[in-house]
C-alpha cells in the first residue's frame, strides 16, 4: 500500500538557511551538502539563485553549486527568473526549480507580481532549460493554504499545474509554505492533481509549523506519493510566528520511513551527525527529535535511570 | 472511517510535571487543571498517588485532587498500590489508574518488582475500587517497546491485558513510555488487542520522543480508536535523552483532530492559553507547535512580511 522506496530531497541549505538571520559561511554550506551526500541523500536543493540583495543569506549560490556539482547527488536550485537560470546553469546545477505561488496575495508579496505574470516569466526559464538540456521542475507555494487568504481552491492549484505542464514541466512540488496542510487537504489536493494530471510527478514539501508535517507525509504515502522534501534538523522557520518550526526534519522523516519499511538510501546515523553539526553551527536548539533521542533501536542500560513512569 | 469524536485525556500535571526538576506549587497545578476544565477537557489525569519520596514533584496529590474533584471533568490519578488507592479515594478521585509494565526490565526498574508481582499487587487495588464504586483502569507501560529490552511481543501485552481483565479492568491505556511506537507497531499491537480483547476499551498514550506522536494517533484513528492521552504544551521529557520531547501535545492533537473534522469538545484558543501559561510557569520553551503558530485559520496581513519563500 505504501511505496517501497521514497526519494528524500534535502532542502536545508536552501529553505532552511535562507531564513536564518546570520550568513552561514560558504565553506560550512558546502560541508553540510557534502555531509548530506555522504549520508546517502541523492537529491539536494542546494541553494537559490535569487537576487543576493533580496536573500543575502544565499548570495554565494554559484560558489556553493560549483563546489558540490560533482559530488554525485542531483543538485537542484531555485531559479526565480531567466537571470537566475543563467547563473544556475553557469554554476553547474543538474536541475532547476521554478517557484509559483498558488494565491495572488502570496505571489504579489513574495514575487512582486501576480500569478499570470510569474507564469509568463517562466517561459524564458523553460527556454534556457531546454537549450541547456537541464530538467526543469516547479514548486507551487502555498498550495495547501495561504497565510494571507486562507484556503486555496484545489482547482486553482490544478489550473496552475496545467499551465506549467504547457511549459514542458512535468515534475511539481506542492509546497505547504507555512504549514497549513492537514490530512484532508493532502487527500483532496493530491487526489485532484493525480486525477487531473496523471502524467505529472508529484513531490510534497511540508512544514511542521503546526505539528502535522509527518502526519501529512503519512497521508501522502497512502496516496502512493513517493517524493518528499525536508531539511536536516528541521531547519527553517515561519515568518509569521517567532519560534515556530519550519520544514519537516530529514532525520525524523527518514526514521519514520525506515520504521514503515520504506527504503530511502539514507544512513540515519550519518544524517543525525550532520543535523547535530547544523545545530552547533547555528548555535541554538533545532526542532529535530531523532537527533536527541536516537532511533528506537538504541537501547539503554537498566541502571541509566531510576524512573521512567508514564 | 475515523471516529466522529475523540476523548482527549489531559495528563500534563501528572506525566508532565512528574519529570520536572522543580516542584510546581500546588496552587499552580490547581490553576492548570481549572484551565483544562474551562477549555473543555472532560477527563484529566491530575496526579499520581505514588510515594512522595519517590516522586516529590507530586507530593501534593491529595490537595490537588481535593481542589479539583468537583470541577466537572472526570478526575483520574495513578495509583501504584493499595496505599496509594486509599489516599486517592480519600482525596476524591473519580477513577484510578493502575500501572503495569510490559517488560520485566522496565517493571523491575520502575516498580521495583517483576510483572507477576505487580499484577498480584493490583488485586487489593481492585478490591478498593470495587468497595468504593470507583472505576479502575490500567496503563500498560512500554507497550510499544522497552528502552532496555527493545521490542515487546504483542502476545506479551495481550497476555497482561487478559490478566488485568481477570481483575475486572476493562479499560486499558497502551503507553508508549519512551516514544518507540511507529505506525506498524500501532497497527500490530492494537490490532492484536482489538482481536483478543474486543470487550476492552483502548486508550493510546504516545510520546513524541522521535517525532512520530501524531503519526501514531492518525494510525490509531484509522483503527477506530477514539481515546488518547496528551499533555498541554507537549510537557514531559524522556529520561534517556536530554532535550527530547515528552507526551504528545494536547493543543496540537486537538488541532489535528479538528482539521480531521473530529469532535473533542476542547476550545483550541482556551487550551492554547493554558499551554502558554504552562510554558511561562516552567520558564523554558516547551515543544507545542500550535501555541506558537496559531491555527491555520489565523490569517496575516500582507504587509506583515516581505518574504515567505519556500
Amino acid at each position: 500500500m505504501f511505496p517501497s522506496s521514497v526519494q528524500v530531497t534535502e532542502v536545508g541549505t536552501r529553505d532552511g538557511l535562507q531564513s536564518e538571520k546570520q550568513f552561514v559561511p560558504t565553506e560550512r554550506k558546502i560541508a553540510f551538502i557534502r555531509g548530506f551526500a555522504a549520508a546517502g541523500l541523492r537529491r539536494i536543493e542546494a541553494t537559490s539563485f535569487v537576487s543576493p540583495r533580496a536573500v543575502p543569506q544565499l548570495a554565494d549560490a554559484s560558489e556553493v553549486v560549483g563546489a558540490v556539482r560533482d559530488l554525485g547527488p542531483t543538485i537542484t536550485a531555485l531559479v526565480p527568473n531567466a537571470k537566475g537560470a543563467e547563473r544556475a546553469v553557469a554554476a553547474g546545477v543538474d536541475e532547476m526549480m521554478l517557484f509559483i505561488s498558488a494565491s495572488e496575495s502570496h505571489s504579489n508579496t513574495n514575487l512582486n507580481m501576480p500569478i499570470d505574470q510569474a507564469i509568463a516569466a517562466a517561459t524564458p526559464v523553460a527556454d534556457i532549460a531546454r537549450r541547456e538540456g537541464k530538467v526543469l521542475r516547479a514548486a507551487i507555494a502555498v498550495a495547501f493554504g495561504c497565510p494571507f487568504e486562507g484556503d486555496v481552491p484545489t482547482a486553482t492549484v490544478s489550473r496552475i499545474a496545467g499551465r506549467l505542464k504547457a511549459l514542458g514541466i512535468n515534475s511539481l512540488t506542492l509546497g505547504d509554505t507555512t504549514g497549513m496542510a492537514s490530512p484532508r487537504h493532502v487527500e483532496a489536493l493530491c487526489g485532484r492533481l493525480l486525477e487531473d494530471h496523471p502524467d505529472v510527478e508529484l513531490t510534497l514539501h511540508f512544514h511542521n509549523t503546526r505539528g502535522l508535517g509527518l502526519v501529512n507525509v503519512l497521508t501522502g504515502l497512502r496516496l502512493g506519493i513517493d517524493k518528499y522534501e525536508s531539511a536536516a534538523a528541521g531547519l527553517g522557520g515561519c515568518p509569521f510566528a517567532a519560534g515556530a518550526t519550519g520544514n519537516i526534519c530529514t532525520e525524523d522523516l527518514v526514521y519514520m520511513l525506515s520504521e514503515l519499511g520504506i527504503e530511502t538510501g539514507v544512513d540515519l546515523d550519518a544524517m543525525t551527525e550532520v543535523a547535530l553539526e547544523m545545530e552547533r553551527c547555528l548555535g541554538r536548539p533545532l526542532p529535530g527529535q531523532l537527533m536527541r533521542a536516537g532511533p528506537r533501536s538504541r537501547l539503554h542500560p537498566m541502571d541509566s535511570v531510576r524512573r521512567a513512569v508514564g
